[in-house]
Protein backbone atom coordinates (compact mmCIF):
# COMPACT_ATOMS: atom_id res chain seq x y z
CA UNK A 1 0.00 0.00 0.00
CA UNK A 2 1.18 3.77 -0.83
CA UNK A 3 1.81 5.73 2.11
CA UNK A 4 0.08 8.49 0.98
CA UNK A 5 -1.69 10.88 -1.42
CA UNK A 6 -1.04 14.24 -1.41
CA UNK A 7 -3.64 16.41 -2.76
CA UNK A 8 -3.87 20.13 -4.05
CA UNK A 9 -7.55 22.41 -4.52
CA UNK A 10 -8.59 22.29 -7.86
CA UNK A 11 -10.83 25.50 -6.87
CA UNK A 12 -13.27 26.83 -3.51
CA UNK A 13 -16.37 27.53 -2.74
CA UNK A 14 -17.91 30.33 -2.50
CA UNK A 15 -20.96 30.88 -0.21
CA UNK A 16 -23.06 33.17 1.90
CA UNK A 17 -22.13 30.56 5.21
CA UNK A 18 -18.90 32.35 6.64
CA UNK A 19 -18.86 29.38 9.81
CA UNK A 20 -19.63 26.28 10.18
CA UNK A 21 -21.87 27.61 13.31
CA UNK A 22 -23.94 29.29 10.30
CA UNK A 23 -25.18 26.51 8.97
CA UNK A 24 -27.17 23.72 10.58
CA UNK A 25 -25.75 19.98 9.95
CA UNK A 26 -26.30 18.93 6.60
CA UNK A 27 -28.35 15.44 7.32
CA UNK A 28 -30.68 16.84 10.17
CA UNK A 29 -31.78 19.86 8.57
CA UNK A 30 -35.37 20.51 7.85
CA UNK A 31 -35.87 18.90 4.51
CA UNK A 32 -35.22 21.49 1.65
CA UNK A 33 -33.39 23.77 3.90
CA UNK A 34 -30.07 23.71 1.50
CA UNK A 35 -32.58 23.33 -1.86
CA UNK A 36 -32.98 27.24 -1.59
CA UNK A 37 -29.13 27.85 -0.54
CA UNK A 38 -26.79 29.13 -3.53
CA UNK A 39 -23.52 30.17 -4.21
CA UNK A 40 -20.67 29.01 -6.36
CA UNK A 41 -17.53 27.19 -7.34
CA UNK A 42 -14.86 29.22 -8.55
CA UNK A 43 -12.44 26.17 -9.93
CA UNK A 44 -8.96 27.53 -10.62
CA UNK A 45 -7.66 28.93 -14.08
CA UNK A 46 -5.42 26.09 -14.97
CA UNK A 47 -7.87 23.82 -14.43
CA UNK A 48 -10.98 25.59 -16.19
CA UNK A 49 -10.66 23.44 -18.91
CA UNK A 50 -11.44 20.05 -17.51
CA UNK A 51 -15.37 21.61 -16.81
CA UNK A 52 -15.72 21.60 -20.31
CA UNK A 53 -19.23 19.43 -21.13
CA UNK A 54 -20.03 19.54 -17.55
CA UNK A 55 -22.85 22.07 -18.29
CA UNK A 56 -25.21 19.10 -19.70
CA UNK A 57 -25.26 17.28 -16.20
CA UNK A 58 -28.31 18.56 -13.57
CA UNK A 59 -25.75 17.54 -11.02
CA UNK A 60 -22.29 17.25 -9.51
CA UNK A 61 -20.74 15.47 -7.16
CA UNK A 62 -18.23 17.87 -5.09
CA UNK A 63 -15.39 16.21 -2.83
CA UNK A 64 -13.99 18.95 -0.55
CA UNK A 65 -11.56 19.43 2.12
CA UNK A 66 -13.04 19.97 5.70
CA UNK A 67 -10.44 22.67 5.82
CA UNK A 68 -12.27 23.79 9.66
CA UNK A 69 -12.35 20.30 10.63
CA UNK A 70 -9.87 20.42 13.98
CA UNK A 71 -8.43 16.62 14.54
CA UNK A 72 -10.16 13.25 13.78
CA UNK A 73 -11.93 10.85 16.12
CA UNK A 74 -12.86 7.63 15.18
CA UNK A 75 -16.70 7.35 17.30
CA UNK A 76 -18.58 11.01 17.26
CA UNK A 77 -21.96 11.80 18.71
CA UNK A 78 -23.65 13.24 15.72
CA UNK A 79 -25.68 16.18 16.92
CA UNK A 80 -29.22 15.60 18.56
CA UNK A 81 -28.00 12.20 18.96
CA UNK A 82 -26.94 10.64 22.50
CA UNK A 83 -25.42 7.59 21.18
CA UNK A 84 -21.70 7.71 19.78
CA UNK A 85 -21.30 5.89 16.13
CA UNK A 86 -18.30 5.14 13.67
CA UNK A 87 -16.87 8.03 12.24
CA UNK A 88 -18.00 6.15 8.89
CA UNK A 89 -21.05 5.30 9.57
CA UNK A 90 -21.56 9.49 9.82
CA UNK A 91 -21.37 12.48 7.90
CA UNK A 92 -18.96 14.17 10.64
CA UNK A 93 -15.94 16.53 8.94
CA UNK A 94 -13.83 14.65 12.20
CA UNK A 95 -12.96 11.72 10.07
CA UNK A 96 -9.43 10.58 9.05
CA UNK A 97 -8.77 12.17 6.04
CA UNK A 98 -11.28 14.99 6.53
CA UNK A 99 -12.76 14.32 2.64
CA UNK A 100 -16.48 15.91 2.65
CA UNK A 101 -18.80 15.14 -0.34
CA UNK A 102 -22.19 16.60 -1.92
CA UNK A 103 -24.19 16.53 -4.52
CA UNK A 104 -25.33 19.85 -5.81
CA UNK A 105 -27.53 21.00 -8.66
CA UNK A 106 -26.05 22.38 -11.22
CA UNK A 107 -27.71 25.68 -12.39
CA UNK A 108 -25.21 27.08 -14.88
CA UNK A 109 -21.43 27.49 -15.52
CA UNK A 110 -19.98 30.92 -16.59
CA UNK A 111 -16.32 29.22 -17.88
CA UNK A 112 -14.90 28.54 -14.77
CA UNK A 113 -17.84 29.52 -12.58
CA UNK A 114 -20.17 26.59 -11.61
CA UNK A 115 -23.46 27.91 -10.01
CA UNK A 116 -24.70 25.81 -7.83
CA UNK A 117 -27.98 25.07 -5.27
CA UNK A 118 -28.47 22.46 -2.60
CA UNK A 119 -25.43 24.50 -1.38
CA UNK A 120 -24.57 23.27 2.37
CA UNK A 121 -20.54 24.50 2.37
CA UNK A 122 -19.12 27.65 3.57
CA UNK A 123 -17.20 29.82 2.00
CA UNK A 124 -13.55 28.99 0.75
CA UNK A 125 -13.73 25.39 1.37
CA UNK A 126 -11.77 23.72 -0.56
CA UNK A 127 -12.70 21.67 -3.79
CA UNK A 128 -10.48 18.79 -4.24
CA UNK A 129 -12.29 17.43 -7.29
CA UNK A 130 -15.91 17.73 -9.22
CA UNK A 131 -17.46 14.56 -10.88
CA UNK A 132 -20.83 14.37 -12.90
CA UNK A 133 -24.16 12.56 -10.95
CA UNK A 134 -24.77 9.76 -12.88
CA UNK A 135 -27.35 7.35 -12.76
CA UNK A 136 -24.94 4.40 -10.87
CA UNK A 137 -25.06 7.11 -8.54
CA UNK A 138 -28.71 6.84 -7.50
CA UNK A 139 -29.98 3.93 -5.78
CA UNK A 140 -33.85 3.55 -5.53
CA UNK A 141 -34.55 1.88 -2.52
CA UNK A 142 -32.14 2.71 0.64
CA UNK A 143 -31.89 2.06 4.10
CA UNK A 144 -30.43 4.79 6.07
CA UNK A 145 -29.52 3.13 9.41
CA UNK A 146 -29.14 5.02 13.00
CA UNK A 147 -30.33 7.97 10.87
CA UNK A 148 -33.96 6.50 9.29
CA UNK A 149 -34.40 4.65 12.85
CA UNK A 150 -34.17 7.53 14.96
CA UNK A 151 -34.64 10.76 13.15
CA UNK A 152 -36.90 10.49 9.94
CA UNK A 153 -37.63 8.28 7.33
CA UNK A 154 -35.38 8.77 4.44
CA UNK A 155 -37.02 10.97 1.83
CA UNK B 1 -5.73 28.61 0.04
CA UNK B 2 -4.07 25.70 1.85
CA UNK B 3 -1.07 24.40 -0.21
CA UNK B 4 -2.29 20.81 0.11
CA UNK B 5 -3.91 17.61 1.85
CA UNK B 6 -2.03 15.06 2.86
CA UNK B 7 -4.04 11.20 2.79
CA UNK B 8 -3.25 7.89 3.98
CA UNK B 9 -5.10 5.05 3.22
CA UNK B 10 -8.05 3.73 6.07
CA UNK B 11 -7.95 0.12 4.02
CA UNK B 12 -7.82 -1.55 0.89
CA UNK B 13 -10.84 -3.16 -2.01
CA UNK B 14 -10.49 -7.07 -2.28
CA UNK B 15 -11.97 -7.80 -5.36
CA UNK B 16 -11.79 -10.44 -8.17
CA UNK B 17 -10.64 -7.53 -10.57
CA UNK B 18 -6.75 -7.74 -10.87
CA UNK B 19 -6.28 -5.32 -13.18
CA UNK B 20 -7.94 -2.10 -15.16
CA UNK B 21 -8.48 -4.08 -18.06
CA UNK B 22 -10.68 -6.87 -16.53
CA UNK B 23 -13.29 -4.20 -16.25
CA UNK B 24 -15.45 -2.37 -18.63
CA UNK B 25 -15.35 1.26 -18.06
CA UNK B 26 -17.70 1.17 -15.23
CA UNK B 27 -20.04 4.14 -16.81
CA UNK B 28 -20.23 2.35 -19.93
CA UNK B 29 -20.68 -1.34 -18.41
CA UNK B 30 -24.05 -2.85 -19.01
CA UNK B 31 -26.80 -2.17 -17.40
CA UNK B 32 -26.48 -4.44 -14.14
CA UNK B 33 -23.36 -5.94 -14.90
CA UNK B 34 -21.75 -4.58 -11.71
CA UNK B 35 -24.46 -5.69 -10.05
CA UNK B 36 -23.42 -8.97 -9.08
CA UNK B 37 -19.98 -8.41 -8.64
CA UNK B 38 -19.03 -9.00 -5.15
CA UNK B 39 -15.90 -8.55 -3.15
CA UNK B 40 -14.79 -6.92 0.07
CA UNK B 41 -13.64 -3.58 2.05
CA UNK B 42 -10.56 -4.39 4.24
CA UNK B 43 -10.53 -1.36 6.75
CA UNK B 44 -6.99 -1.22 8.76
CA UNK B 45 -7.21 -2.16 12.21
CA UNK B 46 -6.56 1.45 13.73
CA UNK B 47 -9.77 2.52 11.70
CA UNK B 48 -12.18 -0.33 12.76
CA UNK B 49 -13.91 1.30 15.95
CA UNK B 50 -14.92 3.75 13.19
CA UNK B 51 -17.21 1.55 11.24
CA UNK B 52 -19.68 0.94 14.47
CA UNK B 53 -23.23 1.72 13.15
CA UNK B 54 -22.47 1.22 9.43
CA UNK B 55 -24.27 -1.84 9.03
CA UNK B 56 -27.99 -0.44 9.06
CA UNK B 57 -27.22 1.28 5.26
CA UNK B 58 -27.68 0.02 2.48
CA UNK B 59 -25.12 1.15 1.08
CA UNK B 60 -22.26 3.54 1.59
CA UNK B 61 -19.96 5.68 -0.89
CA UNK B 62 -16.49 4.94 -0.82
CA UNK B 63 -14.20 7.52 -2.07
CA UNK B 64 -10.73 5.63 -3.31
CA UNK B 65 -7.28 6.64 -4.80
CA UNK B 66 -6.96 5.58 -8.77
CA UNK B 67 -3.64 4.76 -7.66
CA UNK B 68 -3.06 3.10 -11.21
CA UNK B 69 -3.80 6.02 -12.82
CA UNK B 70 -0.50 7.39 -14.79
CA UNK B 71 -1.13 10.98 -14.86
CA UNK B 72 -3.64 13.41 -15.40
CA UNK B 73 -5.15 15.41 -18.09
CA UNK B 74 -7.86 18.09 -18.35
CA UNK B 75 -9.43 16.82 -21.22
CA UNK B 76 -10.21 13.02 -21.77
CA UNK B 77 -11.95 10.92 -24.82
CA UNK B 78 -14.19 8.62 -22.54
CA UNK B 79 -13.91 4.69 -23.92
CA UNK B 80 -16.30 4.45 -27.27
CA UNK B 81 -17.03 8.23 -27.48
CA UNK B 82 -14.60 10.69 -30.04
CA UNK B 83 -15.03 13.76 -28.56
CA UNK B 84 -13.18 14.82 -26.06
CA UNK B 85 -14.14 16.03 -22.51
CA UNK B 86 -12.96 17.82 -19.65
CA UNK B 87 -11.87 15.79 -17.11
CA UNK B 88 -14.53 17.19 -14.80
CA UNK B 89 -17.18 16.11 -16.74
CA UNK B 90 -16.31 12.83 -16.77
CA UNK B 91 -15.38 9.83 -14.04
CA UNK B 92 -11.60 9.34 -15.75
CA UNK B 93 -9.00 7.90 -13.47
CA UNK B 94 -6.92 10.63 -15.13
CA UNK B 95 -7.94 13.23 -13.02
CA UNK B 96 -5.91 15.65 -11.12
CA UNK B 97 -6.05 14.51 -7.57
CA UNK B 98 -6.52 11.03 -9.13
CA UNK B 99 -10.01 10.65 -6.19
CA UNK B 100 -12.61 8.08 -7.18
CA UNK B 101 -15.65 7.42 -5.90
CA UNK B 102 -18.05 4.70 -5.75
CA UNK B 103 -21.50 3.70 -4.55
CA UNK B 104 -22.04 0.01 -3.47
CA UNK B 105 -24.42 -2.24 -1.72
CA UNK B 106 -23.18 -3.34 1.89
CA UNK B 107 -24.20 -6.87 2.12
CA UNK B 108 -22.92 -7.02 5.40
CA UNK B 109 -20.38 -6.46 7.99
CA UNK B 110 -17.87 -8.53 9.82
CA UNK B 111 -15.99 -6.72 12.31
CA UNK B 112 -13.48 -4.94 10.09
CA UNK B 113 -14.63 -6.49 6.71
CA UNK B 114 -17.60 -4.89 4.49
CA UNK B 115 -18.98 -7.17 2.10
CA UNK B 116 -20.08 -5.32 -0.79
CA UNK B 117 -21.64 -5.69 -4.43
CA UNK B 118 -21.48 -3.47 -7.16
CA UNK B 119 -17.78 -3.45 -6.95
CA UNK B 120 -16.25 -1.82 -9.73
CA UNK B 121 -12.77 -1.44 -8.30
CA UNK B 122 -9.47 -3.49 -8.73
CA UNK B 123 -7.92 -5.68 -5.86
CA UNK B 124 -5.92 -3.28 -3.76
CA UNK B 125 -7.42 0.03 -4.50
CA UNK B 126 -6.87 2.19 -1.29
CA UNK B 127 -9.46 3.41 0.30
CA UNK B 128 -9.56 7.08 1.56
CA UNK B 129 -13.14 7.24 3.44
CA UNK B 130 -16.01 5.39 3.40
CA UNK B 131 -19.40 7.74 4.07
CA UNK B 132 -22.91 6.45 5.03
CA UNK B 133 -25.49 6.94 1.10
CA UNK B 134 -28.54 8.97 2.40
CA UNK B 135 -31.18 10.50 1.29
CA UNK B 136 -29.80 13.85 0.02
CA UNK B 137 -27.38 11.81 -1.90
CA UNK B 138 -30.32 10.23 -3.95
CA UNK B 139 -31.59 12.50 -6.75
CA UNK B 140 -35.12 11.93 -8.32
CA UNK B 141 -34.47 13.99 -11.80
CA UNK B 142 -31.50 13.87 -13.21
CA UNK B 143 -29.97 15.16 -16.67
CA UNK B 144 -26.36 13.20 -17.56
CA UNK B 145 -25.55 15.54 -20.26
CA UNK B 146 -23.30 13.64 -22.97
CA UNK B 147 -23.43 10.81 -21.49
CA UNK B 148 -27.42 10.51 -22.06
CA UNK B 149 -27.46 12.05 -25.43
CA UNK B 150 -24.98 10.03 -26.81
CA UNK B 151 -25.01 6.61 -25.11
CA UNK B 152 -28.07 5.47 -23.55
CA UNK B 153 -30.72 7.14 -21.17
CA UNK B 154 -30.29 7.31 -17.39
CA UNK B 155 -31.71 4.59 -15.60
Amino acid sequence: MRPGVRLRPIGAVRSSYRDPSDLPPPVFAPPRFFERSTGTIEVLPEFAAGLDGLEGFSHIIVIFHFHRAAGSKLEVVPPGESKPRGVFATRSPHRPNALGLSVLKLLGRDGRILRVSGLDLIDGTPVLDIKPYTSRDRKAHIRTGWLQKERRPAR
